[in-house]
């Protein structure tokens, strides 16, 4: 190429990139180039900036830009990849942090009410740090205040106002250390004592202590302690929440008869000081009962609102379902976190090529096949849990504005039923996806500097707290077997307010649909594969009201009968449901005339990539149905899939840029932006504590050396 | 029931109790009664310490027993759950838990070889304790010393006995920062200078350090050291193995020109060093170069008996072979381990039951679905582990014995193909399983004490180290091609000296075979599932080849042809091969006449639970390939998994009893064998450091307090 070709070559090139970049970036800033990663880059058939801007918008990408900035440029903050703290540490470095958090204030509630999208990047900010710090701060803010301002009322004002000054700091008592998931079985109980105006907390024994509490174990002042309410006449009106103060604010010492500690070392998480709590006798004000749904007047008499204590009692819990659909997207961040260092890394790594050559591992249709996947789902799940989440604002919006109608109760039983199963779904694919891109980096992988470890023991607890997963897609199906058992018995048109049901309506039509796609084209049409699924929930709705009425004439009873319905059944129920939900909206967006033209074709691609990896899972379903037979499905989706995984290669390095966060945050050296795989993982290596130093025991090595077999006789 | 027809039938329960037990069993201590696993216990088909000696045997049953009395008896090895140790601290312990190790010296060279088990066996019992410490024990006398012993002469003797007696300590350095899988692309060199008669070992960059080097990073003060032997005429002869000294024993400071370091924290195994080394124009001897595949004469003359440099390549890395059927061993013990604690968890701990009453989680459809088929997998792999084991060991006496004959070249290449997929099968199974039990324990899974985040940290590796799985599973696949290739261009008959693969004879008929079994109960015998493996094998096989066939017309080179044939076809073909001999010789034994008749029926269920799980991944390979058509076979093998998991539920603590080791090696506090689950839970987190003190930095909390949004305005 003669030197005029080659700069009217470059020349070309600029002006592709420029056409890719639109103003609206301008709040990005630019990565570094010069790296192996470049060759990526600029095959990408769309600019990444772009992708952030549909994501976010420009306001919350300017406000995510701006605490990136804060954070990264405050000494608290500052860390060293692989750092082996003690576990003390660990704790004493969150709580500052946190402190800090208050300090800067980063939303208030103004900024937060005019977008409440803001608090939901701002808690994946904050989580692509670390997740400890989140749950440190939100534990306290959230589920202690919040907790106290919806269950109670204006006497418990000051709880709420000490907590956001941070003159208490609080934590949410309930699980024990023999109950989790059965929160009715809690065995902590609240006796009142009209002589002296107070409640008694009591635990019984040591199997009733509250235990798993974040902030508890050496941090929390006050907690929100969940217990059986007993009035003077020895009746149990059931679970009530109250104020306990734990420890002294002044002295974090424990109150009188509080046996309270920290539970120590977690898989991870381990800035939060997890903790538990037993009650001797301890006296509280009767004003610390959490009222709203339930009080005790000075003599002893208990009021309340609510005549079925199930209501009740539901109502109470209510304050859990929002967690639910955080948890789903903190999963997803710790994706974004993980391809991010696993797709970057294999655009660097380069192995064995043809003739003796080396080709960065990205071009391996195993390694595309091993983290596309992830990928798309990244994409498919931000988005849901995004929609999701405006939902839940507005749902929000109409209980503060107290709003009784039928659309209300239907968006919340419909939120609840996609809440419960979209934590789940995001919790396992998080977890699965993150040993992937483990695996997928080689040894590399496995060093903790490297950061994929600490994203999967930091993610593993999502598939536990606010409802073991397992136990919350039995909610899930219940709804869904609701409206079958309303269609049948009362002809009760299927409808909700998300509409994620509707199409139940013609299940008859659906379930007699069959698989019609000849060609891969076809096959790679994400509306192929929503057909699909809308057959595999009417299905396993079908089959699993089937089962379950069967078992109800064969089980011992009812419990028994739905526990013989859970596998195969109502869990492969729920789980295809939302899949199909998280599909149709990925699928919408694809089609919505916003989305900007030069964003559509790689959204498309991993919507089809999405929905087809996902719909493999339940080929055996859909032959035994009828709805696929003969060989050419399964060719055709395995074809499908292979091919937009080759079609994705050359986007892959933009789309994890369009959700990786600044170098500092991601905290990977194999995963670092400017490419620079072997220089950055070396000199990581190379900073860390004592490496070339010989290690303090050396005179166990060399002297008092071992007589090989001495102690052999002993044995 | 009258005291009269109580104590009749205490007594006949006795008799029946004694009637499992048999006289062998003496050497195994009775487990603790009166807990709460004594139901489960009392209900068990079977005895389990008959299962133990199915398994292992008396005398390694006994040996067994020794070695874990000893080490619970030893200070040295004394621990706490879920200790809080800092990196340097956890590496000091395990050097001198190694060498205390040399001083019991448990296992003489005469004892293994009367009983070569008793080498495995022990790696299990040392494993179940930590698997750092085998690694750092077995680093230097197996990886150091027996590849010194077999790839050097007599020349290199002195570096043996001098490992065994730990007067140097050695490693393993083949892989580099930018180089693992592709060994042949190692970079450093060895350069040999006739004039002092020495080779110049010498790393040209950063990249090519020895990196992932396990004992490198604080403790070995020799390596065997892979690099490229270049003449004086500057030809370059390949890789070979090299003794170079890398520390000085008598300070453990480094050598000069070497520089070598500590690589700082991985997500597990922190008890061992790994590390890295930089080569500066390091000289050494001229004999250090392991002289068995290829030597340098004085005036730098290379001389070799191989001709073709590739088979002198594959024999000096035969090293690596016998890792691999190990590391399923690892993978398998890991898993009982883990099932242990999750089944004892399972049994004891109480929640939802029918009418407000509580029942053991392990009544659960889903919670016995969640784990028996993992304890099923740990039966099949443990079995299948051991034969191999022991396969080897004939395959390793055939090589010292100068076996030439066509059969142990055979064997070698069929355990080759074995070890190559089981070492992926056996590790992923282990990592689900373990992570299964994480989530099946809920919270308290996810306490560090509870040890389950301990075993998937180990466990990791295994899918990583001698081998990414991907990458051998293709070594595996490439086997059964070569069969393929040479039946249809030679006609060669298919036969093996394991028979793994003789039934690919009747490929044809086996492919127009059909699933036929109608009834659950046909469905639930292995000979049922065996012959669905065997159709899957010939099937799958038979597609990669015509993939292969297809792609070499349509791609590039021959390289993309493999690359674009492994999803869904090669890698596909290696699992099903491996999983088929699996449960191949798990049905063995379960209808060999020298198993006791008293165990026959649950190891009967176990390996049919096992088939059917494994199976149940590969139905829409069956059902696309026309064996499986209709509703019906899924059906049938759900419901006859579910059947199976029910039948199993009474056997289930009894299985694990019999593969768990004593308490103090569990180390799990929900998992002891009395059943204490809340007392032993209890009484851990009440004795672990500084619980119920205020944290070192309470005046962090107590004063200072943050004002507010009062760094706001900076933003």
């Amino acid at each position: 190429m003669s030197t005029s070709s080659h700069s009217e070559a470059k020349y070309e090139q600029q002006q592709q990139e420029e056409e890719k970049t639109t103003a609206g970036g301008a709040v990005l800033p630019d990565l570094p180039s010069g790296g192996a990663l470049d060759v990526y880059r600029k095959r990408a058939s769309f600019c990444w900036k772009d992708m952030v801007l549909l994501m976010e918008g420009e306001d919350v990408s300017a406000f995510k830009q701006r605490v990136f900035r804060t954070l990264e440029n405050d000494p608290i903050f500052a860390r060293q990849p692989g750092e082996d703290l003690p576990m003390e540490k660990m704790r004493e470095l969150t709580f500052l942090r946190v402190k800090q958090l208050f300090r800067y204030d980063f939303l208030t509630e103004e900024e937060m009410m005019s977008n409440p999208l803001k608090a939901a990047i701002f808690t994946d900010v904050l989580g692509m740090y670390d997740w400890s710090l989140v749950a440190k701060y939100y534990l306290s803010k959230g589920m202690f205040g919040q907790t106290v301002a919806n269950s109670g009322s204006e006497r418990h004002r000051k709880f709420v106002q000490d907590t956001e000054d941070m003159k208490v700091y609080g934590c949410f008592a309930l699980t024990e250390l023999s109950h989790g998931s059965n929160t009715r079985a809690m065995r902590t109980t609240a006796t009142y004592d009209p002589s002296t105006q107070e409640f008694v907390i009591n635990s019984p024994d040591f199997e009733s202590a509250k235990f798993w509490v974040g902030n508890l174990g050496k941090t929390a002042t006050h907690a929100v302690v969940f217990a059986q309410l007993y009035t003077p006449d020895a009746v149990c009106h059931g679970l009530h929440s109250f104020v306990v103060q734990v420890r002294d604010p002044k002295t974090l010492l424990a109150m009188p008869g509080v046996l309270v500690g920290d539970m120590g070392k977690k898989l991870g998480q381990n800035g939060l000081d997890n903790g538990f709590a037993m009650f001797h006798k301890v006296r509280i004000p009767r004003e610390n009962l959490l009222n709203k749904t339930g009080d005790v007047t000075a003599d002893g008499l208990y009021v309340t609102p609510f005549k079925d204590p199930n209501k009740r009692f539901g109502a109470s819990l209510g304050a859990l379902s929002g967690g639910r659909v955080s948890i789903c997207r903190m999963a997803v961040t710790n994706l974004k976190l993980a391809l991010t260092v696993a797709v970057r890394f294999s655009a660097t790594r380069r192995q064995f090529g043809p003739k003796d050559t080396e080709i960065p591992v990205l071009e391996y249709q195993l390694q595309q096949w091993r983290l596309f996947p992830y990928l798309a789902a990244t994409y498919a799940l931000d988005h849901f849990s995004k929609t999701i989440f405006m939902n839940f604002v507005e749902l929000q919006i109409g209980q503060m504005m107290k709003d009784r109608s039928d659309r209300q109760a239907e968006l919340g039983r419909e939120i609840h039923a996609l809440a419960c199963s979209m934590k789940p779904l995001g919790s396992w694919t998080g977890q699965r996806g993150i040993q992937e891109c483990r695996e997928a980096c080689g040894g590399h992988g496995y060093l903790a500097m490297n950061r994929l470890g600490e994203l999967r023991d930091n993610n593993d607890p999502n598939a536990t707290y606010e409802g073991d997963n397992n136990v919350l897609l039995q909610q899930t199906s219940n709804y869904l077997l609701g409206w079958m058992h309303a269609k049948q018995h009362g002809g009760t048109r299927i409808q909700s307010p998300l509409q994620s049901v509707d199409f139940l309506e013609n299940t008859e039509a659906i379930l007699e649909s069959r698989f019609t796609a000849t060609g891969v084209e076809q096959c790679m049409d994400s509306a192929v594969v929503l057909h699909a699924y809308k057959w595999l929930v009417c299905f396993l709705l079908r089959e699993s009201y089937n089962r379950l009425a069967q078992e109800k004439i064969s089980a011992q009873d009812d419990f028994e009968a739905r526990n013989n319905s859970q596998v195969y059944y109502c869990r492969s129920l729920s789980i295809v449901y939302i899949e199909h939900a998280v599909l149709q909206r990925f699928h919408d967006l694809t089609f919505d005339p916003d989305t900007p033209p030069g964003l559509t074709q790689v959204l498309r691609r991993l919507c089809a990539l999405y929905g087809l990896w996902s719909l493999s899972n339940h080929m055996a379903t859909l032959y035994m149905g009828g709805f696929f037979s003969g060989k050419q499905p399964v060719e055709l989706v395995q074809t499908a899939i292979l091919t937009l995984c080759s079609q994705l290669k050359d986007d892959a390095v933009s789309l994890v840029d369009a959700v990786a966060p600044p170098d500092f945050f991601l905290n990977s050296p194999i995963g670092m932006a400017d490419g620079q795989l072997y220089q950055n993982l070396w000199s990581a290596v190379m900073q860390g504590d004592k490496v070339l130093e010989r290690p303090s025991w050396w005179k166990d090595f060399c002297f008092d050396k071992p007589e090989v077999g001495s102690l052999h006789a002993k044995l």
